[in-house]
């Protein structure tokens, strides 16, 4: 076979490949926003088997062997050569797991999704404590398949992340402690802001209405994304032109659904600006979880928590709710959703406590991987631990170890690239505001004019270049974690008057 | 390879077979309900290249060997008989047609799918005839492969109503044509009913909140369904606990959403009462469009526009609607649900007028198969057909032949089996009505006493049985016109006091 031979075989794969990945993403996006509770049995075994497909087809070995060829050739241009090294890759992470094992897998990732909805539901850990116990039984024995030297969690971090580890993290949350526990203490103690009037009676369908409204400020197309609802907001896609986000409305919480809707268009955005010569292979995709994260925190936090950005949308909110918000000023709404307040739920907290959310769960992953942590009584361990990072007591399972979907299906190491994220999203607000009157764009509807700048810097490279290379493409210096708690100390000296 | 084998490797195909239906039918829900359209070119690409995947496992020369051996083996159960004859059936159907001719066939219904939506938002034939001639030319290809003697439109027939030719339908529209043309002139002619109130404007939201409790009293399960907004309403399914209704909300017209609902669930609920031994195979599923169809106008005419129905039903849609409806009376409001007025679009007409859209669309596919009718300038053929059979004129294309989906992804054979199914209806009703007492059910919320009747008759049999043997036992004699033909006289007679 020649290369072109070679090239035509591959690029056949890719297709295929796209194909069965669409499918379980749309299986997928169904299943978490309206597919019906009792049919799950059925359609996760004939989407586990779906995903063997899946695994058969990415390791194939005929076509294993083309790319182990295909990535030291020459005569392939760059991008060819990029995708076909990634693919290669992650070829050689699947394979070493025999496909019953994996399909098996698969399947009860599904069921355990199942129980954890469940438990929340009740407020009833010991219902998804088993499903935990497994999975996580799981990662330990497929990360063991590969025969790596490295640490297993050290190995599940690079997943997410490639090239951190539990050193360079450690190095990371130590940074944060030492600069940003002192900086939450003082917080508590200083004067506190009113934020009552976010959390009266806000309907559900007049927050729909103004949904629509945001989304078109944040250029979410309907021609390209659609927006649904679930229980823990995600964004999915298949390709440029398919991206789709979700939201959970609170009644009495006007702020949340509103900022996790900038989350989520955050996401589905980098992935709808990657380069559509792109469309259909792995370079198409965000190039790890914490640049995806950098992106959807940088909308929803350096953006949407802006007074530049209520300052054109708040008068609008105010048409929607005005008994709720007449009274209520530009500035003390901007106040408000921005203050600090040790508290139970990751996904509501504030910019200054969030890291501490992602530490405690940081702690706990390296605790369940190294033997020190069980999953017998992880309720109290993280209620403990809540209590001695936050100073918070947890209440209930549903707003404790309950609240997040993530370690349903595996994905362990994904939760530090949360903060990792955070982190990159000050350093690229940085130099965007070197270069782009950010707050002039958002006072007059130009939100579209900051994604430029995000798609031309960082979003149209999809999986071309590696984190570290698009970090020093966009702001010309390797990343730097003291942009993320110099952004953080101004901003909270400034709001509380310390 | 013994039986005992023999039956393990069908039932692992089967299996397989049911995972890739269950990705299709994911896939086309998602396409025809919330899919950015955006996406539609990349995501139809792969799902017909998935399509072609299944016609690969329908078609395996393995499979079909031992279903072969396997329909003659008498050592194995009625239900795997059954089953077994029905895939080889259908494989025989299918195999046939070259594999690379399918895929692009596929592709090329979902792209038709996309103009006819585009040709009917704009109102322009012009956008849709380009496919439709290309769709009608590749059914033509395709039932051509056959090498079967029958005319290639029989075979369509036949394909959605096993049995069914042109003789037989032509036979049972002349039997409709002759006793309801005249009585449709006559009601033309007789005093008119006042339905202006149910035009006026009725908010799409509350019109939302009245479908929530209609819903339930049709006891369409949340555990088990989902309803969903679409252009044009459809029911899939993927098994007993996972179907799926859509529906279409028109602001000046408060009654459209609910009938189009009840009838939907009509499907559904059949889907959903099939025997659960059944799931996952083909004899989960209706044995017949026309016995599909005669369940969903069942429930929506049959049961959703009596006055029993209503009288539980009325009240609450009038504290939804109090300005609008707070002085029509019940009676007034079931009067004006069952006008009949010869117009345009088959999916609002009246049960008197609706057997005549179905003879138009039957008329023209006939003539589009037999070499009469051509789809240049069928637009005009549609328009004189309605007005020859119906006397209204056609103002626009989107009312017209642009109005139904059915077209546009080759479904030819399929629109007679509408009225066939309704007129199968009316002999069930005849015999339910002799069982139980509908009317004493209705009026007190125990809309599943008339389910369970139907579960118990046709719902539970699925494929078990043919459409013909399920009439048989249901009734206790074979199909007859005139149930259908003496319900329509009765009831208009009476309501238009002739």
């Amino acid at each position: 076979m020649n290369t072109e031979q070679k090239l035509q075989q591959y690029k056949d794969w890719v297709f295929r490949l796209s194909a069965y990945n669409m499918a379980l993403a749309i299986i997928g996006i169904d299943k978490l926003t309206v597919a019906p509770a009792g049919g799950s049995e059925y359609r996760d075994k004939r989407t586990a088997f779906l995903a063997g497909e899946l695994f058969t087809l990415e390791t194939d070995p005929e076509i294993i062997e083309i790319l182990k060829e295909l990535k030291d050739d020459k005569s392939i241009d760059e991008d060819d050569k990029r995708a076909i090294t990634l693919y290669y890759q992650n070829a050689m992470k699947t394979m070493c797991i025999p496909k019953d094992e994996f399909v098996e897998a698969r399947e009860l990732m599904n069921r355990s999704y199942d129980a954890w909805l469940e438990a929340k539901t009740k407020n009833d850990y010991t219902i998804f404590e088993p499903y935990l116990k497994k999975v996580i039984e799981i990662q330990k024995k497929f990360y063991g398949y590969r025969n790596c030297d490295k640490p297993l969690y050290d190995q599940m971090l690079d997943d997410f992340e490639p090239g951190m580890n539990q050193e360079k993290y450690d190095a990371f949350f130590d940074a944060l402690k030492e600069r940003l526990v002192p900086l939450i203490q003082k917080v508590v103690q200083a004067k506190q802001i009113d934020d009552s009037f976010l959390y009266q009676s806000y309907p559900v369908e007049e927050q729909k209405k103004f949904m629509d409204e945001i989304l078109a400020y944040l250029h979410f197309d309907k021609d390209w994304g659609y927006q649904n609802e679930t229980e823990h907001p995600f964004t999915s896609w298949t390709c440029e032109n398919d991206c789709r986000t979700t939201t959970k409305y609170l009644k009495n919480n006007v702020a949340s659904a509103i900022l996790s809707t900038i989350h989520e268009v955050g996401h589905a955005t980098y992935e709808h600006d990657v380069d559509e010569r792109y469309d259909g292979m792995i370079l198409s995709e965000g190039i790890s979880s914490g640049m995806h994260e950098s992106q959807s925190r940088l909308c929803e936090n350096y953006l949407g928590r802006t007074k530049a950005f209520w300052d054109y949308n708040f008068p609008i909110l105010q048409k929607h709710f005005p008994e709720q918000l007449n009274d209520v000023s530009t500035e003390q709404f901007v106040e408000a959703i921005n203050v600090s307040r040790p508290s139970l739920v990751r996904t509501e907290a504030d910019e200054l406590t969030y890291p501490m959310h992602i530490l405690i769960r940081y702690e706990i992953e390296k605790g369940l991987f190294n033997g020190t942590i069980s999953t017998e009584g992880l309720d109290q361990t993280w209620n403990a631990m809540y209590k001695k990072y936050l100073g918070v007591d947890v209440t209930d399972a549903s707003n404790g170890i309950l609240q997040d979907v993530h370690w349903s299906d595996g994905s362990f190491g994904y939760f530090p690239t949360y903060a990792l994220g955070s982190a990159f999203s000050a350093q690229f607000m940085h130099q965007m505001r070197k270069e782009l009157d950010v707050d002039e764009a958002l006072q007059h509807n130009r939100f579209d004019l900051c994604v430029a700048w995000l798609k031309e810097h960082i979003h149209k490279y999809g999986c071309r270049y590696d984190a570290d290379d698009i970090m020093q493409i966009a702001t010309g210096e390797p990343f730097n974690v003291n942009y993320y708690i110099e952004y953080l100390e101004d901003k909270y000296n400034k709001l509380y008057h310390l």
